[in-house]
């Protein structure tokens, strides 16, 4: 493959393009794009945009992705999570509704774009996997209470903003008394049929007959059915005129070519947000493209994705959007109604443009509560606290980072959340590798293999102490293990012989190295010798760079049995020689 | 032993506190005090403060320290790092020699010391682990280098500043031609003879017919030869008319009550200082205090060490002092003058009580470049480069992290070098976790061993896949897994079983079980099955609390070689079937 084909996958999947595969991309098309336009008008909702931009963004990023992208199924366009972190970030720095909001918006896309074409640039995509997949979780439950509660407000027809819960709510729970009783009527009904649609529509369309890829389709066409029929009736009964909000005037365009302003001020502002929103965003993204791409037993290129997200994003910063990424309702429609390339996601692409040319004069009375009904009914989907029982059951620390994050992302915000749930994992995972498991172990009889004297019923020999340490050798246990052999030795007199098997060792660094060094020099000290066994290929490779294994008073066994053997003929032992000396 | 007398070791040695005991620590507080004259007024103005605060700081903090700390032989005051260390903090808030530059001393003085005794309460002695061995020997050279530089000012006689190398040379390049020809006289003779004083003097003395610990001792009493010798050259010669810097009036009197005012502004922006240079002292002093335990198989309870640490910090703040820790060559003095308790610290004490009541008004004519001279004899002797030699040729991962430590250090700055040093140390070794190295392993001839395919000749069978993961699982390194095992076993036809070998795996979080999760479901959907073999006991106690063993299509065995026996046996493999279905 070409290095070309390789940073552009066009090129590749576009050579053996035929006619079926049209015919079954468009298909795909048609279905996404009548589920995208009101997703795409809510999301910009969400993220405190004026209702084009979430038809922009869902246009050129599309086009980009399907160029650079290796998924075949992966819709990109803007996806509830990161259009709340959108609007977290962006009320820091503009007030919502201003143009420096707008302004603000296709800068974060750009930062977010670039930041993404350096990780993929750099191979640094492994970068996401710091973030647990408990973590992850977490968030993106924290996150779909935190849409769904902002979005009451357009449902009750008032005034809140807050970018937490306690603030949301408070400040909800103040304007309370001007609920709009026309609007909460909309909304709730708007509601209680999108949940209707997705439990109820698709049995019954099955029932009356339909296949169940027609009856699914027609399900996922329901908040469409929402939208019709509320704005009808806000235009019929001219409900603007009592006080419900509805999207109103929308400029009748494709995309407008614009160019983001990186003032460095707001760069500085934007530059943390925009990292969390790109990492977050490639997580969500990634994840939702290998699960459609196993189906298929396709690959997908974690690197290259980023690549294709970066362009998606950069497509969206030029083009009047704000951050994008790959969604998981709409890729999973795209899968499911057939498309086979990216090309599937160009037609969506040229659906959407036909749709801001034409049919954005149809929507000037489209209430805003419909549209927060279909956000509230898609995020609680998202909504999953199981994942706080599932890692209690398995692991606390596990536990703990999910719990952090969830109440950070609840009580403070998107930002705090997610750093707290990356912090606390990696702090964690250290501070359980500074203290590591120590098992001292002995032969399991009539077998070669050694076990931890605790859990097994094994043959030791009171001159051999046999530690097994479970974990690899590094600073941050480095003196852990000192203390840990010098405080065991201590007091045993008929000891002789101290082996540390090493086959749970995968590192020894510089400062390992030295603990252990005066591990041996100390026990030679008390007349004691040191060996090791089962030390693995690498890590002998290099204490073979040092003058370790020189000094050190015993052997280096290829396995715990052979030193076992070797040790129990040597009985009784000796008195200590020093071969360094 | 009762809560009381952990917390205050005194009440323990105080006990059985003798007379021989108590000449011993008397002669050995006679000699540290002689040396410790001269130093601490050297470090005080190192720390860019009044040469008293040197002495004060020597005072209150080593009596605290000897009724809570643990070592025997630790000697607390000013060093040379953590008077680096402070002048740099202080820089930032104050200018030097003003009274707002003495109070902020306080203040970080008190600072640390709180976070120490917190540190200490609350048993997180373990957190220094995270400064690598190379870290910090890199940290101690790139701060000799930089002390050093900066005392050439006073050797010179002439104005400079800068907490970086680059600003410090070229400042003081700039003020070169103002050089004073009597201030460089003596700074060159004092440095000359102190020099001479630490190669020369002992085997001198020695060849005299002196015991090696007279010898000893009287190569220590040097810097007060070079004191007295040059004051008396100044005054005689009236050298301050001749703008020789002189330390000048010194107030007679015993250490100063001092409150420090813990103003809001200044301690937020002393804070990260405040524990930078905490954990440097903790560190430097408790690797000293090891050091001499170990000599005489005496054991040092980190946390209880930071409680004394933290309570002499504390003392200084009160008693117009600045930052403390147990210094190296004090300590070494203090240990090889004979001390046997900590009370051979309050002596000291008295000592420079007596010193700072008597002696100041003797030191008006001593020159600052005699005290420069100390300063740059004593800190050459910790700058070693050889760490990054000897790191290069064991591992590049801790070559990288001193060199960071290092360059940033002389370049930026302490606490941009010591932060650096931290971070890529645990960045890398984070790296290096989430790659880790797997091996395909066989059975070695002969035994029940199994080790790499590629570096052992051993018995492979075509229908059984076994790879020994060196690494414990976790969210960093469970995607790689994943990928890796079915990148593997992709298009080997005849593969039935895949047997992960788990002696090197001590941990599996909620993220890797997913993924081994996903790992089983799609061997299945290939017709193959996951075994595990040796896994820990600890891992086995977590693995039963979810529901992966229910689900594993194959079997956990004991030990590799019982798995390798039974699965020889099954040939030729059955069609799989699930057992979980």
């Amino acid at each position: 493959m070409s290095t070309l084909r390789r940073y552009v996958p066009i090129l590749e999947w576009g050579r053996t393009y035929d006619r079926d595969m049209l015919t079954n991309d468009l298909v795909a098309a048609v279905i996404v794009t009548i589920m995208l336009i009101p997703q795409s008008l809510a999301y910009a909702l969400l993220a405190g945009l004026p209702p084009e931009a979430g038809l922009y963004a869902s246009i050129l990023p599309i086009i980009l992705y399907a160029i650079f992208g290796t998924s075949r199924a992966l819709a990109v366009g803007p996806v509830a999570v990161v259009s709340l972190m959108t609007a977290a970030a962006l009320g820091q720095v503009a007030e919502a509704g201003s143009v420096g909001y707008a302004a603000a918006a296709l800068v974060l896309a750009g930062l977010s774009g670039a930041m993404l074409l350096l990780l993929g640039v750099f191979k640094l995509g492994f970068l996401a996997n710091f973030l647990s997949h408990p973590v992850i979780a977490g968030f993106i439950t924290a996150s779909g209470v935190i849409i769904a509660a902002s979005q009451l407000k357009h449902i009750l027809g008032i005034q809140a903003s807050g970018h937490s819960l306690p603030h949301l709510l408070g400040d909800m729970w103040r304007h309370l008394p001007q609920t709009n009783p026309f609007t909460l009527a909309i909304g709730v009904a708007a509601t209680a049929f999108l949940f209707w649609v997705r439990k109820g529509l698709k049995p019954l369309l099955r029932k009356s007959g339909l296949s169940p890829r027609m009856a699914d389709i027609g399900a996922k066409a329901g908040p469409v059915a929402a939208v019709v029929v509320t704005t009808a009736v806000v235009w019929l009964f001219g409900l603007e005129g009592r006080g419900v909000a509805i999207v109103g005037t929308v400029p009748q365009s494709l995309p407008p070519f614009t160019i983001p302003t990186f003032d460095l001020d707001l760069v500085r502002l934007l530059l943390v947000p925009a990292l969390l929103i790109s990492i977050i965003g490639f997580v969500e993204s990634i994840s939702v493209a290998q699960t459609l791409a196993a189906k298929k037993r396709q690959r997908i290129d974690p690197d290259q994705e980023l690549i294709g997200l970066g362009a998606a994003n950069i497509g969206a910063a030029f083009s009047g959007g704000f951050p994008v990424t790959g969604g998981f309702s709409r890729s999973v429609v795209n899968y499911d109604a057939g498309s086979e390339t990216p090309a599937a996601g160009a037609y969506t692409a040229v659906g959407l443009g036909i749709a801001a040319l034409a049919l954005t004069p149809l929507i000037h009375f489209l209430p805003k509560a419909t549209l927060a009904a279909t956000i509230i009914v898609a995020v609680l989907s998202l909504v999953d606290f199981s994942i706080l029982k599932k890692t209690w059951a398995y692991s606390r620390a596990d536990f703990a980072a999910v719990a952090a994050t969830i109440l950070l992302t609840l009580l403070v915000g998107v930002e705090a959340g997610v750093s707290a749930g990356v912090v606390l994992s990696i702090g964690l995972h250290l501070f359980k590798t500074s203290r590591p498991h120590i098992a001292e172990v002995g032969q399991v009889p009539g077998t070669e293999h050694f076990r931890n004297i605790n859990r097994h019923d094994v043959l030791t020999d009171p001159a051999v102490l046999t530690v097994r340490i479970d974990e690899s050798l590094y600073f941050a246990n480095a003196r852990f293990l000192e203390d840990y052999i010098l405080d065991r030795v201590i007091g045993d007199e008929d000891l002789r012989h101290v082996i540390l098997m090493c086959s749970a060792v995968n590192e020894i660094d510089m400062s390992a190295l030295e603990s252990l060094e005066a591990i041996n020099h100390r026990l030679h000290d008390m007349g004691m010798k040191l060996h090791l066994s089962e030390v693995k290929g690498p890590v002998m490779d290099r204490l073979q760079r040092s003058h370790f294994i020189d000094d050190l008073t015993g052997e280096v066994f290829l396995s715990q049995y052979a030193a076992a053997m070797k040790l129990a003929e040597q009985q009784p032992a000796q008195a200590p020689v020093d071969p360094a000396a």
